[in-house]
């Protein structure tokens, strides 16, 4: 029997039922339905709205509910069509007519968003919470393998010698605006749409306050119709999680590459890697690969949600109910590819002897002279046509640095003498020099373990 | 134990068991793989890989596979990693040491190439069957309410009037073109991987001609590595589909608007249409608004699958696993929007009557004054701003062209006599007279009919 | 001469000159190099990197290439390759040699995060301004018409009356959410990724906090590679845009529904509106039909920069000149649509009468029924269900409530009586009566005219 | 003046002059709409609307407005408000009032229907024509340096060894399926929507099948509401370009990773990359990383038009205006990114010496053992077992397959004997047994070679 039988003279067909079907999806949300119940009740029988007695059978009766569905032994079903009308049907079963009443000033609308925002709320601090884990075990990686030397890169490109921890450590501060986005996320839905009704409040003298109060929402939502209409919550909750998981798939990607026999700058630990069916030698860099991938799947649920959302008018519409598949797709996605990525990161081997193998070879260090030549009063752009003539010369005798007496140096410019030379064979001296704020020398990334621990710590 | 476990020394954690676990999604390739395998196993005693007693055990065994999971006594574990070893491993179980043989000459990669390829054709022969059964509901209700004169929209604004056929007409053409285009899609991806290997094929000699047309495959796939890397097979079906719903929305969006109490030019038959828990007189087009909504997820999924496969190197990796349960759910949202489409229409009441009184009011014959001074050699640009200046008159007087008189009209233009008048006041009329190709005009609907029907005849 | 010509033998062809170009888009931030150079420059004369008199040289330069760009007497061109190479070539020209020392201690890459930073700060600080203008837009005709009493929808049906004032504010409130996320990202986005050099930082002794100072930024970034590589403020800031835009398509659908003859509750000044050029009777709401479409760009925009930055290895890859077109693209959009709505609903008139008309008719009020019982103590679902019942009655005799006698309002329940009539005919009291927190009494819309006023005042 | 001043007493301000301005997008349709006003015109003297005399003057007099604009000596301002618009006031300035009549049974709706047909028609030619360049050049490297041995990958982990034809060639057949998507797109565009008027046809007695014939069209649209009101053509064109670029973006990547230090398998073409302003040694793959860029923008234009299109009732409504900038800049990216490939891939410089370097070291022959076993009747599953333990006993020791003795390889497996040795240790002996269809023997190859030049040949 639908909600709405009063009326129709023939209900859904079968193809129908299945269509707008929700409740494999909804069902996770059945602890804040309860909650969200249990606050309304009470609510309920401080304004006189109910008796006393009947709060507390209806309290008596919610936990119940929880209990029977945490133990799997109420199971909803199709036939209740979500997991609102499963919990109020078995509630009414337990504790008869006065079930009935618990709908009292309020709207399926209204309760529906109260355990959407729940549910999101939890999710989000589980996903705060994970990337939190993600930036101590950067940090963790950037004390314990962080001086080792490496090339930094752009355009793939090797460009100047920097640490690990410099690189690290440039995640773990993306990481960490990831996590203050979602805490900015987290506070701007902490709002309670309950009694708002479908659109419009309710006669009835129910108080908001309270109910908010006791779900932990900051206060209620200043317009009923905009809190049942609203998805913005949700949009910028996937937002955060797709603009998080591309940060992921970056440094994933760098995991694959950096597993490559061709880098071979780490090695995955054996829980995240997997070998091959045809291929015995395989070491496969999976869960980077899952992690690159399902970054992919965040943009098409935040595309998702952004579409279906577009052009709607107000106040609720049915195609909001496609909203939660993605939605909460998205926070598992997020929430799962943090603590991968974490443990990814712990079980992690670093190979030290390779990264400095690397080092040697190509021309890493032409940006030195560029930069001594500066030092010397010789305009940047001139300086630094000089060094690309420098590495011109060096490639054209198919050598590197290496080939270079004093002399050589010095009839590309004046201001370049044999002591130049060591600029251009010392690469850890290199990467020292740079002590700039924020530069790859070490006492700069000391300085932002410090700052990244204590955020951490702040936060734990 | 894994496939690869003869050299890892560590297994993977729960956590990316979990995450890398994607048995829920595949188990519904079971039929494909063991389509799949039966061909592999036929073609392989063929030439003469294994003996024609392997091969007869070999398909007994997969059979009796088929039947259990079809019965339910044997259910895929996520121990099982992934569908295609549990379906060898229940087949070794069953049929001992040779079960281990069925995977001679083949990878992993091909096999699940070659399963998503049946899924998916399958699954695009009923799409494709369902746009015709819609072409069908479509070219039948403008038979049966055709007739019907409606104001004709742009902008949603009433421009001329026109036959409710033309306008389902116009979806019928749309759907029709999807339907072509899901065509196109199943032709391109009826290529079979199977003995594509790992990438590089196989030094066995296996007939991979035949194994393509036990399948049904047009043709064994050209290069080996493409066999296993390409996805845009499954970027076209799902571009197929994100197309198809956005048309679907369109007309989802007018059975929305004409459900309205301001238009009232549709009822929704009961079984699409849902009450209100709290406001009973509600006649919600539910069907409708989800049909729109999960057009919404198929931008996101098409969305998804793009940016997942966009900038991976040949050939496979691990990321793609997550495309297949974008490809099935979008899949599965064509087909059922189809088909939730057409049975809308079956069902939906017209309201003729309210159409009629639609069409008095505004100015919707205006442009047949345009259209009638051009005739007499005003030119058109002239003729446009005359009719725009006829309109505006009547509006500042508060009425229509119920207000002219004909020596108002010739006011306007000396073209212009009281005959004209009859121009402005019968929209069956000027609906009749747009004879063009492709015009509203009644034959012109009758054509189209006749065309369409056969269109769907010949696919039937 | 290109930047690195110092050693490659052959330039790129003109097809790789148009494909790489990218002047047109940042020509937009030439102001933003120039400030950012300026402070550049004052800080290495600051810590004695140049001599004051060169200092002042360089900013007497950068104010005359300023000038004569704003005047157009000095015009980018293709063969500078970028702005900001334009701009430093031409400082070159006037200022002569002291022009190559601009560069010292600063890359092309920590200078082209730079002036993003400075184009998005000062656009997003307009988006916000325009937000506030929407808002004080929305509020002002809350205050003149909201009084206008009118159906509330679901699913576009109508549900129950509400005032005008209702279904505006809650329009406001989400504005005003979006202005608080624009604020997030404005200050999430202001710090200095100046002197991050290529990624790590440079051997200079740079004062980073003091360029940091001079441009407004709250700091410098803490991290080189960070600094140079991340792009999520711009994710952020496209994200914020799209949410908000996807607001305002909501707007629009009701503004286009609103204008239609079939709603006819407002007219659209006639500088957002535009005829047609064969329908001379038509009034198209062409700035909601545009700002609904521009809404879908946002969408595009956002996946495009999400697509782009999925997947890249650190730090800078050319992929990410794509951005910058996508990114100001979608903030012009942002803050014009924005505009544009303030404009439209300024100049809308609002048909008063034709919302009273349509209240009748329809079965509105029945909640009233369903509310009055539970508040007699009938269990709400209970009550819920006879109101259906009294529609189905009425609807089963062609009519509406006014069918109705007291009798036959008793017949459905004991608790129901002639008194009870009232309840079903008086749309204004229905309205009136809903005054919990949020809800559309008109005590209610005041409180929060009130509240959205000051917060408009606030950010003045 | 705008055309539908005939009745609104105020004109859209100057914001929302520029806020609906097209004219910028839509100037690159000049040739097409010129070409389809010589269409209409011609067809309207034949049909006797016009006279020859008319006619006349209205070709010669569109000539002169082609050769004008062709020659900058008249550019369509903002205050023509579309191309369109344009091209009609600039032909009535030059032949006076009849070229007001052109416009005669013909809407701007049908107009910019057929322009945009037109232009799609073109630029798609264009695509297809550049992606059988592209094939070319895949197929022509792949003769020149196919035989090159290099390491197979899936995961990015080295597999098993193929030859460098095996891969490219893999490209190649992506490319043409790409071209075949792109024909059955134009194929399924080309088809008139002229005369079709604003959605209803016209009553004048125009000839549409004429007008189809004279553009080349392959008939007229059956019905004139789906004529002006469809999109799927651009959709469908925007997805082929997406997954047209997708595809590109592969390669980009792989072009990326093979240019880096650490792969080093290619060089590429100094036209193609660029240097570094402080890094003078790089040497960036900037064609290939914009490509991949790119492809991200391909992405979102993508998602732009489906979400523009998702939801609109029919038949035109102004949102649509906005599709143009994205489908234009789609179809450019798509064309410029497929030529840049085919003059990365004509210019790159193969290093075969690092390929044949780099497969020495790893385990890429461990598959020979498991298929050997196989061939010798030991089941597969076993067989990949026993490699599996074989490379652990290896890489246990520090080593590679070289330290195996014939005895030690034997002890593995009774199968397993001295001889077998030889499998594991010839690379090219490995690649050239995989001779199956589509494997990456040489003679597979050379078929490949064959077949596709053969295609482009067919196409030229």
């Amino acid at each position: 029997m639908a909600l709405w039988d009063g009326r129709f003279s023939e209900g859904p067909g079968d193809d129908m039922v299945r269509f707008s079907e929700c409740l494999d999806v909804d069902l996770r949300m059945w602890r804040d339905d309860i909650e969200g119940s249990r606050a309304h009740a009470t609510m309920l029988g401080e304004v006189g709205l109910l008796t006393e007695a009947e709060v507390a059978t209806l309290l008596a009766g919610l936990s119940q509910v929880a209990d029977e569905i945490a133990a799997g032994s109420f199971v909803p079903q199709p036939e209740h069509e979500d997991i609102h009308m499963a919990v109020e049907t078995r509630l009414t079963e337990i504790v008869g007519p006065v079930g009935a009443k618990l709908h009292t000033a309020r709207s399926r609308n209204d309760q529906v968003a109260t355990d959407v925002r729940l549910w999101l709320r939890r999710r989000l601090d589980e996903l705060a919470s994970a990337q939190r884990e993600l930036v101590a075990a950067l940090v963790d990686r950037a004390e314990s393998d962080g001086h080792a030397l490496m090339p930094g890169y752009t355009h793939l490109q090797r460009g100047q010698p920097i640490h690990l921890a410099h690189h690290l450590l440039a995640h773990a501060w993306a990481v960490r605006r990831d996590a203050e986005r979602v805490a900015d996320a987290r506070r701007r839905l902490n709002e309670s749409p309950l009694g708002a009704g479908a659109m419009a409040g309710t006669p009835h003298p129910i108080d908001r306050h309270r109910t908010a109060e006791l779900l932990g929402f900051r206060a209620p939502m200043d317009n009923a119709m905009d809190a049942v209409a609203c998805r913005d919550h949700q949009l910028e909750a996937a937002s955060c999680c797709a603009i998080a998981l591309v940060h992921l798939s970056r440094l994933a990607e760098e995991l694959v590459l950096w597993s490559t026999s061709e880098f071979r700058f780490v090695r995955m630990g054996d829980a995240y890697a997997t070998g091959s069916s045809i291929m015995p030698q395989k070491r496969n860099p999976d869960a980077a690969e899952l992690v690159r991938g399902k970054s992919g799947r965040a943009v098409g649920a935040l595309t998702s949600l952004l579409t279906m959302t577009k052009g709607l008018p107000m106040a609720y519409n049915r195609d909001l109910q496609e909203d939660r598949q993605q939605l909460f797709d998205t926070l598992d996605n997020a929430v799962a590819c943090t603590r991968i990525t974490a443990g990814m990161l712990r079980t992690l081997s670093v190979d030290h002897d390779r990264f400095a193998t690397e080092l040697r070879g190509d021309f890493l260090l032409a940006t030195e002279i560029a930069d001594h030549l500066a030092t010397r009063g010789v305009p940047f752009r001139e300086a630094h046509h000089v060094a690309g003539r420098i590495v011109g010369w060096c490639e054209a005798r198919g050598g590197d640095f290496g080939l270079l007496s004093g002399e050589d140096l010095a009839s590309f410019h004046p201001a370049l003498d044999a002591a130049a030379l060591e600029l251009l064979t010392d690469p850890v001296a290199a990467a020292d020099r740079r002590t700039s704020f924020g530069g790859t020398a070490p006492a700069e990334g000391q300085r932002q373990i410090g700052a990244l621990r204590a955020w951490v710590a702040a936060g734990a």
